[in-house]
């Protein structure tokens, strides 16, 4: 394609999506498809001959529109909010336009650059110790494993430039809550550690946060069986209930250990723009590393995850390359992220985070910020309607199976009706309503009226 | 940011993109900026209040055009190409402007389903079996890894979820040759395999290619010795000099030893669409594995890495996870591309190969790749400059010293003076030239500059 025709089809698209966003409040949240709809509708072999742009831009409308849960809809309310600031959006299409690749620093100086800045920018921002560097990622899913990786290695004295995991004798140990998120037991079982080394310590059972005490406990128990704690997961806002492990207590058992501190804080990193919710990760300053995704609740659209750490030297130990095709004369002086994370080849992700906070501004982001804030501890709140019957007076569950049926009937019918969305989660083996409140284009109104749709799916359901 | 001033900002970024793309010609090829140079002119604080988009626009120009290396340069011919199509570029603003959340099926059942149709549709352009499967990554170096990790943990017996590597008796070994990507070795680190059960098989002194007899003595000797083959990775086109693997005669031993087969055609996978080059992966059929890289020569922007599998119950049964929050009622019936890689929530990439392929069809990507095929294996040649007294009238090197540091001045002379870019590389202790020919731009004229400039340089150095 040659660029007078891209600015041609490019006016067009741009068109498109400011038409689309405005008109989202209009389309059903949850996608209206059925498995195989989609596909159905699109050619099964790859054309031989380029089709027009207006072909293509009608298959947006037509196919793919419907085809998506609209995570960007004012009553969308499922999962965790995954905003996509159409300034961000202006600063992922100058990166793709750009076409910059970034292998090292000398490949796109201003790759690497840009990306130091804005990731000082945000540390800056959310507070976080003065003397930590952090890299984008594509998610919490590649952040934690990173970290966990680097943990590893430093449990065993950087086993992976000798016999790897395989030469080691007593079993390495990560512990966290079994409310932590899934990508924490992935990562454990992909970096080797193997699931039965994952150990839960037990929580509260209001806050569903972790209960230092358990943790010593269980700490205590390992090492005199022979274990060797490596590292620990702290969860600040967790998936199900936003519940925060008390970092301040849990770092100094770490220390005692000599345990990697990795925190969680995918959804609640954004929280921490604000000065009075950084009571969040009170005793960080302890802690070795911290991942959060600007692009849930913050707005960067997907896929944007920092992740920060006392000390890279951990990640580049672990990480580095250094092939002849990739040395440069500057290679002492320069930032090279290529060895902080799994990937070489890395896209100019920063631009998008730096055209977010440069035309928003962080004071308008902060304000939004706040408005979501629920009377709970961040912005999710977990719901159960129990109709007369299932539950007594006083609050017991009477039948476990039809609560948990109306549960699920009770999200389905909302989730159907596409007016909006909410997530069921399973909570100590009974099913409830996680309604998280955050979509950017959300307001007042959009909560009430949610409230309204769940009091009346209640009463049929 | 409001869908009006998108509208009104998003015009003009898709101008200043194919203003920008017009003039790359006239732009320097490699960024003429020293380390620091990009950040010092950037705030070192995040903007409180919001900026208007002509300072952004105009900061794209004055600090970040010339921060980047420009890949998109008819006269780069540096690393490997790294085009980024402007067709694909219009995919990518759509899947950002979609802002959709790719986590489950159900959550953007398009953006699963659109995926599984261009993959395939690329499986055919390439003549993979019929009956593979594929995913998009974000680069070969996470697909390797995730071929890895598949083989580490079908060779253990699904170890993951018991002990872990920990809890392997015998060490597991992984095949390669010296010649294989700095991502091979760094995937086997991170895997827990340990560098040291990373086994290098010699090569042909000509081809650089693997002698299988090699690897069967390798084999004998390491399976004597008590150790356990679990992968091979068969390099298809290097990054030194586009050496390949003869798959077919490897595959046969490595299925006498029940390893799996991954091939890293990260480069050369781009050539598959032409079947007079489709004997690059004879013997495919009995592999298990096959990545490589749209984003690289096809075209496709920057990060899309294509992962085929012949059984994708390996990936799965190594990566799933099952939240309560992440179920749904269709789950037995959809693809659950999470369970396939390491990211939980994907991005919508499917849409840049989906615009890419129809808004540039087939028929002409396939001419381009012709037109970069040099009379060597693929696209890239590999030069070196001896001049009388540093080499013999027989061939034989003098002064190796001084022949390396005349190859390495040589290289720097033309990249330091922007009119072009090529990459050194070291073969058998000495320093080569990499001439990558294949960028999107570069026409017959621009390869005939270049050797114009490569005999004034070294007339020069």
């Amino acid at each position: 394609m040659e660029p007078e025709e891209f600015r041609a089809a490019g006016h067009e698209l741009i068109d498109w999506i400011a038409d689309y966003r405005t008109r989202i409040p209009q389309l059903p949240v949850q996608a209206q498809v059925g498995p195989g709809e989609v596909a159905g509708k699109l050619s099964a072999r790859a054309p031989e001959e380029a089709e027009p742009f207006s072909r293509v831009l009608a298959d947006l409308d037509a196919v793919v529109v419907p085809g998506v849960t609209q995570v960007q809809h004012p009553r969308y309310f499922g999962w965790f909010p995954s905003n996509a600031s159409l300034a961000s959006v202006l600063g992922d299409l100058a990166t793709s336009g750009l076409g910059a690749l970034g292998i090292t620093w000398q490949s796109a100086p201003a790759l690497t650059e840009v990306e130091e800045v804005v990731v000082e920018w945000l540390r800056e921002l959310t507070a976080l110790p003065e003397s930590w560097k952090g890299v984008i990622q594509d998610t919490a899913s590649s952040a934690c494993l990173v970290a966990l990786l680097a943990a590893r290695e430093r449990a065993t004295n950087y086993s992976e430039a000798r016999g790897g995991m395989q030469a080691e004798s007593a079993p390495l140990t990560v512990y966290t809550t079994e409310h932590a998120h899934s990508s924490i037991a992935k990562a454990v079982a992909l970096a080797g550690f193997g699931r039965d080394n994952l150990r839960f310590a037990d929580v509260d059972p209001v806050t569903y946060a972790m209960r230092p005490q358990a943790l010593a406990k269980i700490l205590e128990e390992d090492v005199a069986a022979g274990r060797r704690p490596a590292a620990v997961v702290v969860n600040v806002g967790t998936t199900g209930t936003t519940a925060v492990d008390p970092l301040a207590q849990i770092v100094p058992l770490a220390r005692r250990y000599g345990m990697w501190v990795h925190v969680d804080a995918a959804m609640a990193g954004s929280a921490l723009l604000l000065p009075e919710m950084r009571w969040l990760i009170d005793g960080v300053e302890g802690a070795d590393s911290l991942s959060w995704n600007p692009h849930k609740w913050l707005g960067t659209v997907l896929d944007c995850s920092l992740l920060y750490v006392a000390d890279p030297a951990h990640l580049i130990r672990v990480m580095s390359t250094n092939p002849s095709y990739l040395r440069s004369a500057v290679d002492g002086e320069v930032t090279q992220y290529k060895d902080w994370g799994i990937p070489l080849g890395r896209r100019f992700r920063a631009l998008k985070l730096w055209f977010h906070l440069r035309l928003d501004g962080a004071e308008a982001i902060r304000a939004r910020l706040r408005r979501d804030l629920a009377p709970v501890t961040l912005q999710t709140v977990v719901l159960r309607h129990e109709p007369v019957g299932l539950v007594s007076d006083t609050g017991a569950v009477l039948d476990a199976d039809a609560l948990n049926a109306h549960t699920l009937a009770w999200a389905d019918s909302i989730n159907r009706s596409g007016a909006a969305l909410v997530t069921p989660s399973l909570l100590d083996g009974t099913w409830s309503v996680r309604v998280s409140i955050g979509a950017e284009r959300t307001e007042r109104p959009d909560v009430e009226e949610l409230w309204h749709l769940l009091q009346q799916a209640a009463a049929t359901t």
